[in-house]
This record gives structure tokens, sequence and C-alpha cells, in this order.
């Protein structure tokens, strides 16, 4: 079934303890899109600035995602971000982010797309992803991502917002933050009551879990041994799980539970290498082993 | 095959920010019995003092624990712990610790003893651990728990230990400690170094990592929402683990993946009531359901 992406495309640089990669490929929708393309085709919608270099724009050909909904804005600037990852590589700085044309109108999204069955709906203020809620027709699961801003700075019309989602993708910190309890089961369950069927925490190098009113589900992060850059390990998280669900066309327990796992492992390979470059490299048959040698590591008698 | 286990039995006090429990059975040989024999026949071995009660005693009864081990000195007191854990239960301070009859000579390892197969060697001075090992005969795996104190103050002589031994379980603070690696598998590598096959790392409630040569294996914690008190859970964990093992008498990577799970799910009883009462209601078809739940939600298409 179809999938469609909205989110942030914009232009990285990233520092690490080791190195730093200056402008490069970035934002949520444009690591959802690549992670998820590795399993399902990807409708993407996003806005970028006329300064958008056109060799970024190829970069998305050829890999199973639609850009027909990505706008290039005539007289805006791209979405800019400067972080800085500290020793331990589970925390980072935001040096410097110029929002730029994502404090804009948001895109639009093209009438062909608006029949998409699976939406993910990438951090952005919550009306923005109420604004694209109300565009579509006939969706099947639509999820969302935030952040800490949008908990604090907008918390009624977020919670407007995750009334009419069936599902929330997003990190342990962020479900502490939208409920106050520190306890990552409890956290989740208390976002069930505000609308959603399953919220999935991601928790970095401790997995990930999904909660459902009937179920809880928690895997372990895929061990790799190269922890190189972990930018977009959550967006491609989600762009795995999202595929996953889409190309089976199921949001039952045991497809959500194989969705979790697929997002795992495609956020496994992105953190292996700087940027896009891991997942840029990879193929669906890598997404199809990693995900086979996971399997039998969970597997006992 | 024959399981053993060496360390503490003693009497505890024990604080949560819930309520608190006083003079209750503890200590990691007592711990380790307790959740090992809900799976397979162990031998225990340890010393307490004439004031330890005989309904204490009594307490192993019917338990599949041969306490013919269990030394009762004259005129030596039983070792005593009081501990307190933090709001988040992650955390602890040991209020007080009377060592008694701990600081004495070891207890002697029973004759009928010293063909066990199966060997676990609960934290105590590594010197200690080591006079154990040359006590058996014939033995299949010898695996061993320490603690930040001989980690700290006597590292020598564990490292002596470490190169007669097979496998190693420990928590990831000591993993950390003893080799100042700051994340957990490449800790766990260079404990390999140091003579062991394998490396289990306890890490609450983040699961379980084990390390060879050839493989990690990651496993989440079992998620339940009843963290009463998690005193002992780490030697429940090994409990579980060292009794699968000696039970299908087998150590290859198979056999010690699906010991690892029977360890994460001991430990997921025991930290569920106070002391030992969850791991005492226990039986064996309760492990067996747990782990059947627990294989279910680590199975995806």
């Amino acid at each position: 079934m179809s999938l469609l992406v909205t989110g942030t495309v914009g232009i990285d640089t990233v520092e690490t303890p080791q190195t730093r990669v200056d402008d490069v490929l970035g934002g949520s929708a444009f690591h959802f899109a690549l992670a998820a393309g590795l399993i399902h085709p990807v409708r993407l919608v996003a806005v970028v600035g006329d300064d958008f270099p056109p060799a970024m724009v190829r970069f998305f050909e050829g890999r199973s995602i639609d850009t027909s909904g990505l706008e290039v804005r005539r007289g805006s600037k791209t979405f800019r971000w400067h972080g800085k990852y500290h020793d331990d590589m589970n925390q980072r700085d935001s040096l410097r982010t110029d929002l730029n044309v994502i404090a804009e109108a948001p895109p639009p999204i093209p009438a062909h797309f608006r029949d998409s069955a699976y939406i993910f709906l990438g951090n952005t203020h919550p009306a923005v992803q109420r604004g694209f809620i109300e565009q579509f027709r006939g969706t099947k699961l639509i999820a969302l991502d935030t952040m800490d801003l949008w908990i604090n700075t907008t918390r009624e019309e977020l919670l407007q917002t995750l009334r009419l989602v069936h599902g929330v993708i997003m990190n342990d910190g962020e479900a502490r933050q939208l409920t106050d309890q520190r306890e990552i089961v409890p956290a989740a369950r208390e976002i069930l009551k505000m609308g959603p069927h399953f919220v999935a925490v991601k928790k970095g190098e401790h997995g990930a879990v999904l909660v459902t009113n009937d179920e809880i589900i928690s895997l372990p992060a895929y061990p790799t041994l190269k922890v190189v850059d972990p930018t977009g390990a959550g967006d491609s998280f989600a762009g795995g799980m999202m595929a996953y669900l889409a190309s089976v066309d199921r949001i039952d327990l045991a497809a959500l539970r194989t969705g979790l796992a697929y997002g795992v492992c495609l956020a496994s390979i992105c953190i292996e290498d700087f940027s896009s470059f891991a997942l840029k490299a990879a193929t669906h048959d890598d997404v199809n082993q990693r995900l086979a040698t996971y399997r039998r590591m969970l597997t006992f008698d």
C-alpha cells in the first residue's frame, strides 16, 4: 500500500568526537525516506529553498522515493542544522539551527498523494501536522513523531493532534516529557489514553518498546560495533517500521512486532557511517540479511 | 548434570520507596539457588553463623536445593546486609554491611560435591574463589561473579582467577570498571582476553548481553510492570542461566542463548515481589510460561 512521509529535508553539518562532515543531506523526512525506500516505495512531502543544490535533488533518483511532493520554494532558504555529539554519542548539542523555509507555510500535498494509506508525520508544529491529516482521504494508518519543543510550547495543539492519529513513534525522552512518567511503559500507556492505538518508543542503544492496550513488546538494539554517527537513527527507525507495515498492509500485533524489528535494523544500519552514507550504500538484500541475523539472535529453544 | 553454587547466605533488611522488610533470607548463593532450583537441582555451599534461624534452614527444604554444603559455624555470626533503594530503583545504598562469618575462613566443599560439573562462584574474594576451583574435579563449566570491591582492591588476584574460569556473569558497572571501557561490548571483549570463553553482562532494565569471540547476543529485559524489589535479580539471573546449561549439559552458543533467556526470565520473576517472595511462590511451570511469553515477544516474521 502507498506510504507517505512529511517532514524536513535540509542540509546538515555534523561533528562527532572522531570527525566532521559539512553540508550533507539531512532532515527527518530525508532519513525516513531513505530507510523506507529500501523496503517499500515512499512518497516524500517536504519543502526546501532555491539554494538547495540540484545534486541533492538528484540524490533521490532511483531509490523508490517519489519526490513530486518536494517543493523547491523560490526566494526561500533551505533548513540547516549543525550538531555536535558528545564523547558518549548518546548526547548531542545543536550548535546552530536555521529553520529558514521550515518557518514558512508548509508544503502542499500533491493531489495524487492524497489517497496515501500509510502516513508518517515527521516532527513539526502539531497544528501543521493536523493540517496535513485533513488533506488525506482513506488512510489506514497515521503515525507521528514530535519533539521537546512542541511538547513544551504547544502542548494543547499536540494533544488535539494525538487524538487524530493511530500511532506514535517517539524517543524515550519525549515520552517522559509528554507524560511526566519516569518509566517508559507507564509513559507509553498514558500516551495511549491520549488517542493512539500504539506507541513505539525508541531507546537508542537500549532498543525499542512498543506498547498497545493489550501488549508490551520490547526489542534490543541490533548489536553493531560501528557507531559512527547517530544522526537520523530515529527517523530511519520510523522509516523501516512504517515501510514494513505498508508493504504487508497490516497493522495487527504480529505486523507491529515485525515492523519494530525492521525499525531496529534500519536504525542500526544508519548509525554505522556518517549522515546517510550507510543507508545510501545499503540494499534491500542487506536489510533482509540484517533482519535474519537479528532474528537468529533472538531465537532460542 | 550436577550444578553447584558458592556464595553468601545471609539476613537482609531492604527498604524501597514503597515499604521495608526486615530480617529476611538473602545473599547471592541464596537467590541463585532459589532461582536455579526452579529449573534444575542445585548444590549449595555457604556458611552462616549459629544465630541463623532454624526456620531459615527449613526454608530450603523441598526446593531441589541440596544444603549439605551449608555450614552452620559455631560461635560465628551470620552475614547481614541492610540496603535502601532510591526512587528510581536502579540505584541503592548499602546502609549497613556486617560481613561476620563471611570474613572468616570459607566453608569447605563437601567431598560428595567435588564432582560437580557446573559451578557458579558467587561474588567473594577472588583468592577464595580460586581456592574453591582447586577442590573440584572434572568440571564442565565454571563461571564467576565479582563486584567493585574486588575489582578495585584485589585486581591482580581477580585476573589470576579469571584465567581459570570459562564464563563470567557480571553487571554492566562491573564490566566497565574491570576494563575502563565505557561501552559494554568492547568491555566484554576485553574481559574475554583475560581468559573466559563467554561474558554475560546484566544490564538491569535494559536486559542482558552475552559476548563470545564469535558472537554478540543481546536480549531485552522481560517487560514486567511490577518492579517491587530488585534485590537478588542478578543472582537469580545467574541461577536461571546456569541451571538451564546444567539441565541440558551443553555450553554451545545455542545453549548459551537459551540460558541467557532463562536468566532474563528468572530475574524478572525475582523483582516482582520483596526479597525472595516471588521466586518462592513460583513453580517450574511459571518459569516455562514466562519463557514462552518472552519467546513469543521476540518472534517476528
